[in-house]
Formats: structure tokens, C-alpha cells, sequence
């Protein structure tokens, strides 16, 4: 597991005066990159040069409760399957009472940055992902 | 259905060159907003003054396809379930070509603004859903 | 002048009710984008292989009244000063009863992609810029 | 001066590859958020039962570098005029190398939550501005 500690912000609610849904998503790639910079996958350097990347091809979320600008916010990711060509993430949204206040899932097909064809997972996401499973 | 013609824009898209996952929930949520306007429910004014709200308490969405900044999108807005407190929106996202770029899916409660109770969802709702089913 | 006709969504806005200010800068980017579109200019194209960019230096703007999800907005982008090697572009936000509800401007400068060295404006977006001046 | 140290996140940047410039100001107001909530005002109790809002009239940035996801980044942010009903903040981004790299200033307005006119800035208010200053 891997885990980053944030706040909802102003920006990240609506005026329903919550976290808008979309947002809960955000958070969670914030998740994501900070688990990639942290197992030494820089995430820029990907972006910029690396050989693969790692498209979302499918996304989704569950809302349990109404989160506040302010609110204090533990995301703790966790793979919940590592494939050949893919890979899936799991989060869960955690107030400082302990409540899981949401979950996401995130589905990532590794693929060849030129020619979009899936590739096989890079030994060394595949390393970083095992080390948190 | 209900039909909302938009853009990806700048904005939209992050340092991979294409639409940010997140950001097609945004968009799916513009296309909600627009129908809930053009069906007489002013979305303002439930925010401000309505006795219920519709929070999405589930959401999911797929990618086909890479989208960048300019790319014209047709988002086709459908409800998919109607029930007696809760309904869900489906979402086709449609490029220039007519290819499926993308779908979503949003589920919202009708709870009462105060205690957050569920309530029935309200007559002029469930008409205008009807309306586009 | 430019014109986008557009509308504050619930993202663009916050727990205080009202538009985030950061969103009215991508409010306004975006009839910036729309603008370079229809003037033959394909935003994505300058993005994907233009020689030059075209990056802000610096933004400003103000804020005259309190704009809540569902507001039609109307941009009117004019360039305020067209360079050698930069050009200064305003925009007037303009809520549906006429008034001036914010305003805002953007300072680009022209810079080549690789060096980020100053470069002329190329002539194709001098003369875009001349057309609505 | 209050500090908020934060990281570029991918959402913040677009298809040029770096800091999106509206997102600059997103970045800024994170940091009078943690340095309100730091200071003992809650900022969602202020949104939520603050009798006075303190509104962003203006708002103005530059910028001095191509910032990319992942960057990290210091945020001081020092008031600049604390008046009578309004309050001007300055903000430095600060890159790892310790390099100016963008820098923003907002002018809030003090005014009733629901009259809308200006107030006095509370004590408090004004304690946790001089503390800084």
C-alpha cells in the first residue's frame, strides 16, 4: 500500500458545497504520480520520454460521503491486479475520523508511445507495483 | 437523449497530449447541467433553493480513444434507470467522425437538502428524464 | 473582436457559490483557443508541430460580480497591443444582461520550441490578430 | 511569511507540457487556504457560517519558467497591504533549486455574506495577516 495525505481544496468543490465527483478522480492520479516519484518511475520523465505509457482505459468511483474544502484526506493505493499489459489501482478516501469516505478504480494498459500497441509492463513498474501489493 | 456539442479544450488535457481522464467526467457533468437547464430545472436553482439535491454516489467511465485540445466532442446523454429516489445517466462521447471516443455512467441519489435523507425523486425530474429516455 | 458565447458549469465553481477565480483565466483561454481555431489557426496543430508557441507571460484580471453555475457568459476577446515578438490579448466577460461581470488579459510571448528563444510572430497569426483588433 | 511546500500534478499541467497558467492561481490559493486553516480560521467555517466572505477582486500572475509535472514546488506567500476592508496577498513560487519561478498576487475584499457590502476585516483576520507580514 501506498499512501499520500492531501486536502480537499477550495477548487476541488463545487457549489453544492462539496468535493465535485470528478475531482475525487483527480485525487487519486495525485495518488498515483506520488506512488510513481516515490518508487524512483519519475513520472515526468515517463511522460517525456519514455518508451510507454500508461493510458487509463477505464475509471470509476463510489462517493460515501460529503467531503468540505479543508477536509484532510489519506489516499491509500493499493494494485489490485498486475497483468501483463495492464495493470489496475485501487484507492481508498480516508478522513481523519478513519471513515472510508470514497473509493476509485483506475485500469492502465501499458502501450508504445509511437504506435499505441500494448506492450509488456517495463520489469521495473512491474517491481514498483509488486512493492506495495 | 439529449445532445450537447463541445469542445476539448487546452485545459482539458494534461502533459500526455491528450484529455485528462478526470476531465471526461467534467464534460459529462456539462452535458447533465445543460439538460437539467433546457428541461425547465434550472440547475442554479436547485443548488440554491431546491428542498432535494442529486449527489452522484457512483461513476464510471471508459476510453477509446486519445483526445486533444480542439477535438470536437458530441456528448449523447440518455438516462439508463429511473427509479423511485435515484436515476442514472449514460454518456456517449462522439468525435467529429462519429466514432465512440469514450463513456460514462453517473449515479444520483435524491436526498433532502437538510437531513440528506433519500427522498422520491420529485415529479418535474422524472418527466424531464423521461423526456430523453 | 472575438466573440464566445459560453456558460459557467458547476466545476467552474465553488463551495462559496460562485466562480473560482483561477476559472475565469481558463474561461478566457478558452475563447483564446477558439479564436485561434477559427481564424485557420488550429490550436492543436501549433501544439503538436508548430515551430513556435505561444506561452503566457503574464495574466490578469478582475472581478465585478458573483457568477454562479448555469450563468450565461458571453467573452469578447480584442488584442490590446500586437509586438514584434509578443502580443497582449483582453478579455471582457459579459453576463446575459449586458453587464461587464469581469475582465482579464493575457501577455504571449512568441518563442521558438526547442530553444524557448523570442522569435517574430509569424505573419498567418499577425494577421489573425489584425483581423479582430 | 507562510510557506506551503506542494508538487506540480499532471492535472495542472496541459498538451504544452507544462504548468497550465491558470493553474498557477489554483496553486496560490491552496496556499492562503493552508496558511487560514494554519492560522486558526477555518477556511470551510469561514465559507460555511463566516458572517464575511473575503472575495478575490484582482488577481494578477507572471511567470518565469515552463513548469512540468512532478516539479516540486515552494509557495511563500506574505501579505502586501492589509487595509481597513481588503487585504493584498503576494505569493513566490519557488522552484527545488531555489529559483524564482513565477510569482501572483490576489486582492481580497472583505463583505458581508449576505448584504454583499464591504466590511471591516475582522480582528482575527487582521492578527493572522500581521503575523505573517
Amino acid at each position: 500500500m501506498y499512501t499520500l495525505h492531501t486536502f480537499v481544496r477550495l477548487h476541488d468543490t463545487d457549489a453544492a458545497g462539496i468535493l465535485f465527483f470528478a475531482n475525487q478522480f483527480k485525487l487519486a492520479h495525485d495518488a498515483y504520480e506520488s506512488f510513481m516519484d516515490a518508487s524512483g518511475n519519475r513520472f515526468s520523465k515517463i511522460l517525456n520520454d519514455g518508451e510507454v505509457l500508461y493510458p487509463i482505459v477505464h475509471a470509476e468511483a463510489d462517493y460515501n460521503a460529503m467531503l468540505e474544502a479543508g477536509d484532510r484526506l489519506t489516499i491509500r493505493l493499493t494494485p489490485e491486479n498486475i497483468g501483463k499489459t495492464s495493470f489496475t489501482l485501487s484507492y481508498k478516501f480516508v478522513d481523519a475520523g478513519e471513515n472510508i469516505v470514497g473509493t476509485a478504480q483506475t485500469v492502465h494498459v501499458c502501450v508504445d508511445r509511437r504506435s499505441g500497441e500494448k506492450k509488456d509492463l517495463p520489469e521495473d513498474i512491474r517491481l514498483a507495483l509488486n512493492g506495495i501489493a
